[in-house]
C-alpha cells in the first residue's frame, strides 16, 4: 500500500463515506476539496492563507509547470512543496487534460502525445513514463497516470479505443514508477457511455492501483448524466481506495458526488468565478458587478465567517471590482474557497454524525432562498 | 489648531527632524511615508497586510474616489475608513495633480476647473469649496487644497499667474471647511524658479494653514533641481508645522527630503514598480523577470525581515511574475513596501539617537555595493 485509506464513517441512505487518506506527508479527511494551484499558485493567494481557510491538499497542473518554469528549476530549488512554500499536501495531474484542451496541433499514438506548447509553440512529447518522472521530479503527493480526455462529442467507437489507449498508458505508467511512497491514481474514461465506463473501471481495477480519477466529465455534459455516470462508474471502484472525482464542480456537484461515493474533487470554479465576479454562497450566486450592490453594506452573506463577509460591504466589494483592483480578486477568491472547504467540512461532519441525509436536504433548502442572484 | 505637530529630535548637521504629529484618530510619526491608496485600496494589499508592514497612514485620491464610487458611496458606508476597512490614518490629496495629469479637455477659470473623466468622458466642473467637501464627504484625516500643477515646461510667466491662482484657491479652500478637527494643508507650486517657491510659500505661510504640501516636484526635473527646490522652499515654512513632499520619490529622495526637512512622502514608486516585476532594496533594484534569477534560490534581499525575503525565492518570485500570477504583485508590493517603511523607520531611529548623518552615509554606503541590478 502507497497510500493508506480508511473508512470512517459511511451514510446508510448514499454511497457518502467519511475516511482518512495517510500519506508520506500527512493525513488528508475525506471527502476534500482541492483548490487548484495551475502554476505552483492557486491564484491571489498565499500557501498561509489557504492553510487559514482549511485547505490541506492542493492540486497543481503538470502539463503548466512542465512548460514553465519546468521540472529542473523545481527540483533545483527543492521539490514543489518548496518552491511555492507550501506545507500542505499537493497532487499533480497527468497533464492529459491540458494536452487536449489548451495544447495546439497534437497528434497521439501509441508511444505517447506530440503537442506544441500553447505558451509559445514549441513542441513537446510527452509519454506516460515522462508524465511520472516529471510527477515525481516535482516530489508531490499523489500522481496521475497519463490518460487521453476525449471531447464530450466524440464517437462511441472513438471513445472504446480511447479508453484502451489510456489503459495500456496507465499499466506503463504503472512500470515506469520508481517512488513507491507515492500513490498513483489510475484515471477512469469512457465517455457518456455506461458500459464503457463499467469496463474501463473494471480494467483498470484489475491492475490495482492505489487510487482511481474519473475524468471525462463536466466537459459539457449536462448534470443528470454526470450523476448516472457517477452511478455506474463508482460501485466498480474498490471500497477500500479513494475516488476522485476530476474538475467538477459546483456546489451541487460537490454535495451529488460526496453522495455518489467520491472522497476527492478539484474545480477552477470558486477561484476563477471569484475573479470574474462571482461569489458562491450558500444561497446561490452573487454578480458583484450588478448595480443593485453599489451602496450595500451588506457582506456577501451575512452568516459566513470568512475574512471578507466579516469586513466588507457589497459596495465596496463592487467598487474595487469595477475598478479592477487586485484585492477585489483576492476577497471574492477567499470567500469562494472558504465556502467550499466549509460546504466539505460540513459535510464531514455530517457523515460523522450520521446525518447526511439532513445535510443534504438542507443545503438545497438554502439554495431556495432568496438573496442571490441565481433567484 | 487643528493638528498638534511635536519636534521631538532635529539632527544638527541638516534640516532632519523627527516629530508626532498628533491628528483625532490616531498619532503619527514623522517622517513617515505613505502608502498610495488611490482607489480606495494600496493596490493588493490588505488593510492588516499594510498595518503588519507598519504603515499607519495612507494617502487616497479624491480624483479617482469623485469620480469612482462618488462622495456620496463612501459617505452612505460611513466614510472611507469604513469603506475600505482601514484602521489607519488617511490623508486625502486635493484632486489636482490628476485633473492635470489624467483628465481630458480641462479647462481653467478663476472659479475652478472644468474636466472630463478619463474613465466615461462625463464632464465634471470642480472648485476649490467642493474639493473640500469632498474631502469633508470622505471623511479623511488631512485635507489638501486645490491647486493647480503646471507642466514641467511652462514658462515663468505661467507659473506666476498659475500660482497666484493657487494662492486665491487655497483661501477659497479655507473658508469653505466646515471641520477645524481636520487639518489642511496648503500646496506651494513655483515651478523650476527658486524665487518663485520663495514667494509661494510666503504667501501660503501669511494664511496660515496647518500644514504645507510642496507640489510639481517629480514631474521630469533631475535629482539636483528637486533638491534645489527643496532646499530654497523649505526654510520659509513654519519650524513648527508639518512639511508634506507630493508624490516624491525614490529611497535616495526619502533620504535627500528628509534631511532638507520634509516630514511625509507618498508616492507610487514602491506598489507600481513591484507590480512592474521591480524590487527596490538596500542595493538598488532587482529586475525579476531577469533570466539570471531563472533559478536562484536567494530570496530578493537575504538581510531583509519581509515576508516575501523570508519565504521566496527569486526563482519562484521570477515564476510567477513571468507566468502573471497576481501573487508576484503581492509579493513584490510587500517587499517595497516593507523596504520604505523599514527605510523611514530607520532615519526616525538615527535622529532620536543623533545619528542621522552616519544613517545617511551608511545607506550610499549599502547602495554602492553588488548584488543588485543598478550596478
Amino acid at each position: 500500500m502507497n497510500s493508506d485509506y480508511q473508512i470512517v464513517a459511511t451514510d446508510p441512505a448514499s454511497r457518502a463515506r467519511l475516511g482518512k487518506l495517510t500519506l508520506a506527508r500527512g493525513v488528508v479527511e475525506t471527502p476534500v476539496f482541492m483548490p487548484v494551484g495551475t502554476q505552483a499558485t492557486v491564484k491571489t493567494m498565499t500557501p498561509e492563507e489557504l492553510q487559514g481557510l482549511g485547505a490541506r491538499i492542493i492540486l497543481a497542473n503538470t502539463y503548466h509547470l512542465f512548460l514553465r518554469p519546468g521540472v529542473e528549476i523545481i527540483q533545483t530549488l527543492g521539490g514543489l512543496h518548496r518552491f511555492m512554500n507550501w506545507p500542505g499536501l499537493i497532487l499533480t495531474d497527468s497533464g492529459g487534460f491540458q494536452i487536449f484542451s489548451l495544447a495546439k496541433l497534437r497528434t497521439l499514438n501509441e508511444e505517447g502525445v506530440l503537442f506544441r506548447s500553447h505558451l509559445n509553440g514549441a513542441a513537446h512529447f510527452l509519454t506516460p513514463e515522462k508524465v511520472i518522472a516529471l510527477q515525481e521530479g516535482f516530489d508531490t503527493d499523489i500522481l496521475i497516470c497519463l490518460d487521453e480526455c476525449p471531447a464530450h462529442v466524440v464517437s462511441e467507437d472513438y471513445v472504446v479505443r480511447s479508453g484502451a489507449l489510456t489503459l495500456r498508458w496507465a499499466k506503463r505508467c504503472q512500470q515506469a514508477r520508481t517512488r513507491e511512497d507515492k500513490p498513483l491514481f489510475a484515471v477512469v474514461q469512457g465517455g457518456m457511455w455506461p458500459q464503457h465506463r463499467r469496463e474501463q473501471a473494471q480494467a483498470m481495477v484489475a491492475e490495482g492501483f492505489d487510487g482511481y480519477a474519473i475524468g471525462g466529465l463536466s466537459v459539457g455534459e449536462d448534470k443528470e448524466t454526470r450523476e448516472a455516470i457517477l452511478d455506474v462508474t463508482v460501485p466498480e471502484l474498490p471500497v477500500d481506495q479513494p475516488r476522485y472525482l476530476m474538475g467538477v464542480g459546483t456546489p451541487e456537484d460537490l454535495v451529488e458526488g460526496v453522495a455518489r461515493g467520491v472522497d476527492m474533487f478539484d474545480c477552477v470554479l470558486p477561484t476563477r468565478n471569484a475573479r470574474n465576479g462571482m461569489a458562491l454562497t450558500r444561497f446561490g450566486r452573487v454578480v458583484i458587478k450588478n448595480a443593485e450592490h453599489a451602496s450595500s453594506p451588506l457582506p456577501l452573506d451575512e452568516d459566513c465567517g470568512c475574512y471578507t463577509c466579516s469586513r466588507y460591504s457589497r459596495a465596496y466589494l463592487r467598487h474595487l471590482f469595477v475598478a479592477r483592483e487586485i484585492l477585489a480578486y483576492r476577497l471574492l477568491t477567499i470567500h469562494n474557497l472558504f465556502y467550499y472547504l466549509e460546504l466539505m467540512a460540513a459535510m464531514r461532519q455530517s457523515l460523522a454524525q450520521g446525518r447526511f441525509g439532513e445535510f443534504r436536504q438542507a443545503f438545497y433548502g438554502q439554495r431556495h432562498d432568496g438573496g442571490a442572484d441565481n433567484g
